[in-house]
C-alpha cells in the first residue's frame, strides 16, 4: 500500500439505452477524464472495443469486461435474468456482488436492471421492495418524495422504510442534518387519513426521526417537510403529473430521478438506473453522481438508520 | 293551473358562512331578481328579517322560514344534527325531504351540512357515501375528478359509482354527450395498478360507460378523459396540490367546487355546500347554479344511470 486512496470502481453496462454502446462509452471516457474513478465497461468485446478505439484511453482507467449477451428492450424482466445469466446487466450486477465493483450503472430496461439487482445483490434487511424517489419539485429542491416508484398496496411498515431512506438521502445527498419527515395525508390532525396513513403515523411518531406530522396536498412544495412519505401509487401519479405541468426541478437532484432514472434504493448495493434516452454527457454526469453516492457511504448509513429506528419502534 | 311553469324552490340556510346573515340575504335578493326562482330563507326570524328589511322584496319571491337554532362552527357534525333538530341547516334539509323545496344551499360547516343531508335525505340507492368532485384543472375545463372529497379506503364498486356520477355530471352540466371515463392509474396497460384499480378496471370495462382505460398522472390535464376516477385520498391530494400551484380553473365549474364548495353528490336530493367565506355575489351565483342543477333533473338521471350500469355489471 502506498497510502493512495483506492479509486471508486463502477461497473457500467455498455449496452443499455437508446444510444448504446456509442454514448455509453463516450460518457465513460468523459467521466474518467475527471479522475478518481475506475470504470469497467461491460458488454460484447467487439462492439465495445470498436467504440473505445475512437478515444485515447491509454491514460484513463477504463477496462473492458466481456459479456456475451445484451438484454433487449421489451423482454420480460424475470426471463431476461433467468435466460441470460451472461448479459451485460447480469454481469455488472455480479461484479458488485463479488466486490469487483463498488456500484453498477445501466441505461438498460428498468425491469431487467431491478430484477438482476434483486437476484444478485438482494435487498437490505428490513426493506421489502425496491424504492425510487428524490427531489421532484422545481420550487422545493430540498423536498424529496418517497416512494415515486411502484411500491403499491403498501403496509404501514413500508412507509416507515420510505421515511428512513428519505432521511438518509437528505443527510447524504442534500446535506440536511436533521431532515423533517412529513406524511402525505388528507388532513392535518393525527387521526386523519386512510387505514394506511393512520397506522403509519403511529410508527413515524415512534421512529425517533424528525417527524413533523401530516402534510396536505397544498403543502407539498412549501418546504414544511424535507421528506414526503407516501404509497408509491400516489407518488407515481404526483411524479408524472409534475412532469406534465412543468413543475419539475431543472437540474436532477444528486441521485437524480428525472424521467425514470435514479438510484434504486433498498438494494444491498448502489445500483443506478440511467434514463434510456440519455446521451454521453448525461451518462458521464450520472457516473459521477453514482461515485458520490458510493463515496458518502449511503448503504452503510441506511443500514445503521434502519437498525436504530427498528429498535426504537420495538421499545 | 295556468300553464305557468312552477319556479324552482330553494331552501337557503340564512345563517351559514362567515358573512351570514347579511351576505346570504343579499345573495338571495340578487338571485331572485333574475327571476324563475323561489327562495326560502331559513333562520331565526328576527335576525333574518332585520337583513331583509334592507331591501324591497315586495316583488321578489323570497319567504322567511323561522328556524330557532344556528349550528356554530367547530361543533361535532353528528352532535349538531342530533342536538339541534331545529337548526337552520336541519330545517332546510327537511324542507327538501318533505318536498317543500327542490334543493338546499348552505355555507355552514361542511360536516354538519353533510350529516343533516344524510340524516334527512339519505343516500341514493347504490351509492354508499357522499362524493365531491368537478372540474378542477384550469387547462382542462372538460375534465372532472371524482372523488375529490373524503371517500377513502374505497372498494372497486365505489370507483364505479364515481364514474357514473362523473358521467351524469358531464352530460348534465358540461353538455358532453358521451363523456370519456378514465381510471387514474400508474400504468397504461389494463393489468397495471393496485388491488383497487385492477378490480375497478374490470367493473368499468363492463359498465357500458365510455371507458377509455387507465390514465396516468401526466395525462390528467390533456383531455384524454372527461372523468378521472380515483379514490378520494388521491383526489384530495391532487385537488389541494392544484390549488397551491395555481392550476385551478379561474371560473368554478357549473356545479363549482373551488375552495371547498360544490354539490354533495350521492345524496337523494340536490344539496349544495357554499364556501364559508363567500360574499353576496358568490352566494347569488351559487343559488343560480343550484337552480340549474335542479332544472336539469340531475338526481333522476343519476338514478337511471346507476340502475342501467348495475344491470350491465351483473350480466
Amino acid at each position: 500500500m502506498t497510502g493512495k486512496v483506492q479509486n471508486i470502481r463502477i461497473a457500467l453496462d455498455a449496452m443499455g439505452g437508446d444510444y448504446a454502446p456509442a454514448d455509453i462509452v463516450q460518457g465513460a471516457v468523459m467521466a474518467t477524464e475527471k479522475g478518481d474513478i475506475d470504470i469497467y465497461l461491460v458488454g460484447p468485446s467487439d462492439a465495445v472495443m470498436a467504440e473505445m478505439l475512437k478515444y485515447d484511453t491509454s491514460d484513463l482507467s477504463i477496462c473492458l469486461v466481456h459479456a456475451e449477451e445484451v438484454v433487449p428492450e421489451g423482454i420480460n424482466p424475470a426471463l431476461s435474468v433467468r435466460k441470460m445469466p451472461n448479459s451485460s446487466i447480469a454481469l455488472a450486477a455480479r461484479m458488485v456482488r463479488d466486490r469487483e465493483a463498488d456500484g453498477f450503472v445501466s441505461a438498460g430496461p428498468t425491469g431487467s436492471v431491478v430484477t438482476a439487482a434483486l437476484q444478485y445483490l438482494g435487498m437490505i434487511d428490513g426493506i421489502d421492495r425496491p424504492v425510487i424517489g428524490g427531489a421532484i419539485f422545481d420550487k422545493a429542491p430540498d423536498t424529496v418524495v418517497f416512494d415515486c416508484g411502484v411500491n403499491i398496496d403498501c403496509k404501514p411498515y413500508h412507509l416507515l422504510t420510505f421515511a428512513i431512506i428519505g432521511h438518509v438521502f437528505c443527510r447524504k445527498f442534500l446535506g440536511i442534518d436533521r431532515p423533517k419527515i412529513g406524511l402525505l395525508n388528507i388532513g392535518a390532525e393525527k387521526d386523519k387519513g386512510n387505514l394506511l396513513t393512520k397506522e403509519a403515523y403511529q410508527l413515524l411518531d415512534k421512529s425517533g426521526l424528525n417527524f413533523v406530522g401530516n402534510i396536505e396536498g397544498n403543502q407539498m412544495m412549501d418546504g414544511v417537510a424535507n421528506v414526503l412519505v407516501c404509497d408509491g401509487f400516489i407518488g407515481n401519479v404526483i411524479f408524472k403529473f409534475c412532469g406534465s405541468v412543468g413543475l419539475f426541478k431543472d437540474v436532477a437532484a444528486t441521485s437524480g430521478n428525472k424521467q425514470g432514472g435514479g438510484i434504486i434504493f433498498g438494494i444491498n448495493g448502489i445500483v443506478r438506473k440511467v434514463q434510456g434516452s440519455s446521451r454521453a454527457q448525461h451518462v458521464a454526469a450520472t457516473i459521477l453522481q453514482t461515485k458520490e453516492a458510493i463515496r458518502t457511504g449511503f448503504i452503510d448509513a441506511l443500514k445503521t438508520e434502519l437498525c436504530n429506528v427498528t429498535k426504537r419502534i420495538k421499545t
